[in-house]
């Protein structure tokens, strides 16, 4: 029986060369991979882009009304499935990508943020929490060295702690930076502009 | 910086066994381990019992609306906290939790259910895994010898997926049974009364 | 197809009680759980004994010579095959317990030490390190709070780094403590009577 | 205090890749990570490259005979060294590496193979699984799509179960390919070339 794995993380960890990294792996061994990336996260449009400089065609963009399971039907048999930006698909996609996995026998590996600029859960990563088979993280550090768990916004520059849950990096004057609990505290819930 | 530790599991796993093996192992090299557990949870009364028979008193009830910065301050200086039960936690209660292993520099580590009988988390333990620099998860196996993920709740020995959210078991004829997917769609989703 | 799994850990963190554990998850759900001893550990004759209190008998000691081919074939089908004190198997015995997980789709868990008293593999540790599916870590903590990671061995209470590999807690005047590397770096490399 | 990470995993499941990552997040966040791959490995020469092909400069070539101490005190201050085919290393470079971690506080991450086209660690990377502080697997697929734990070697297109410990790959009409386990007593103990 396959599984829904959660592969999660803050800003700028290394999800997408990850996930890239994973699709080359089963393509090299002659299996397929099928990208699926939420339609809302416009970076790079179809495609999905690391920052090292590395990028893949995604197979199937998904919009928060579709239906995975009708997505899915109207591809050919693939031997995994994996998602970019994972945070970004609804709660009832996350629960049809895990019943996928256990019933087509396919294993699901989503890549995503686990909270945003708030330390908030996105709807679609609180459903991968509660959900997934393996919980597994990618880590990454704060500028202090100390392992990163929480994602700091800036706002032409300065870190701020309100607006919206979702805006995209480099669009709007937009920049995150995953941060330490003790780090996050003194730049963004001490100091930030609100 | 010391961190805060979900220790997540289905239902029947060990989760009280571990919780006294860590106490245990600290109070053996001399340093004080300070056990919690939410009020919600009856069973017990102001101790945490295992399932193989152990058992350790519980040194601070938490009811919903307490703080733990005012729990924690009334306490002498301890070397870790464990929580029982940490489903049971208000999501206020969770990042209290956070906040203290970082700023006091002292291990919290909560151990607690990752979901409910229906799949959804509890309120306190989306927080938690939201939030807690570490997810380990203690594993068991469902009936077929396949990891278990999901609890299934028995109402009179019958399996059922309506009814309130928290319900504690040997108590109301509830009984609960941690399952994978696949038993868990058989025999709750497909069969279950409701 | 079933893994071997190596929880490997230092001295005193609680592998016996995890052992436990696992049997009677196992045993709850009407499985059975066969338990195996290296007959090289004399402590507790045919029972393993958790510092805890708890005790489950051993269905199997282990020698040396023995084939746990030859040993496994006069059982029952079993759901799980334990191990505990595992660092004591030969290799050749690790061996045959990850092909018999392999071949007769049974899960094998073994839990040992990963290292002696001086930081090296015993035989049997070094395989499994070497070869278990999965390797998955129990942890404790040192007398400063950080994690044990090295064991330190007392002779009448005084921690020394020369003798044989083997010597069993509580026999002989032998103590183990399991320190951080720092503290072991101070109290064993720099200060122990050799 | 810092400390020894190994990362270990089969052939080509992007332990470059990983690393590259590794490296680029500490440099974006203005930190130094300093590259070392042992001599042993000629593949790329000073260079790290990935199969997916990004490639890197190493900063330190380590010889069989070189002490990593000397090698290091030689260097300035940096926030983290990355270690590119760390089986090659010698026991006693491991060694070095793990007092380096801890006595400098400095993080060590090591990238290797776990075992050998035999299922046998090499010196170094049994070294490390004996010591690492962590130990955390990249996991890939074998081509059946389970988990990949062991190394088949081929020598013309034929699996091997013969030769010397040391081969590169693309050198001499050699090959790797990672299996499992059943695959690889299938492919491998049973049909082999020997």
């Amino acid at each position: 029986m396959a599984k829904l794995y959660f592969r999660y993380s803050v800003m700028n960890s290394g999800k997408t060369t990850a996930l890239i990294q994973t699709a080359y792996n089963y393509e090299e061994r002659g299996m397929k991979a099928l990208v699926l990336k939420p339609a809302v996260d416009t970076k790079g449009e179809d495609a999905v882009i690391s920052r090292l400089g590395i990028e893949r065609k995604v197979d199937v963009l998904v919009h928060p009304d579709d239906s995975i399971d009708v997505l899915l039907s109207a591809q050919p048999k693939v031997s995994c499935v994996l998602v970019d930006e994972a945070q970004f698909l609804t709660p009832e996609q996350v629960e049809e990508l895990f019943w996928f996995a256990v019933d087509a026998d396919v294993p699901v590996i989503a890549y995503g943020l686990r909270t945003d600029f708030q330390t908030h859960g996105f709807p679609g990563s609180t459903r991968l929490l509660e959900l997934a088979h393996e919980l597994q993280e990618l880590r990454t550090v704060c500028r202090c060295g100390k392992k990163a768990v929480l994602n700091g916004r800036k706002l032409n520059g300065v870190f701020v702690n309100e607006g919206s849950q979702i805006a995209i990096e480099d669009q709007d004057n937009i920049e995150y930076e995953a941060l330490c609990a003790a780090d996050y505290k003194k730049l963004v819930l001490q100091s930030a502009n609100s």
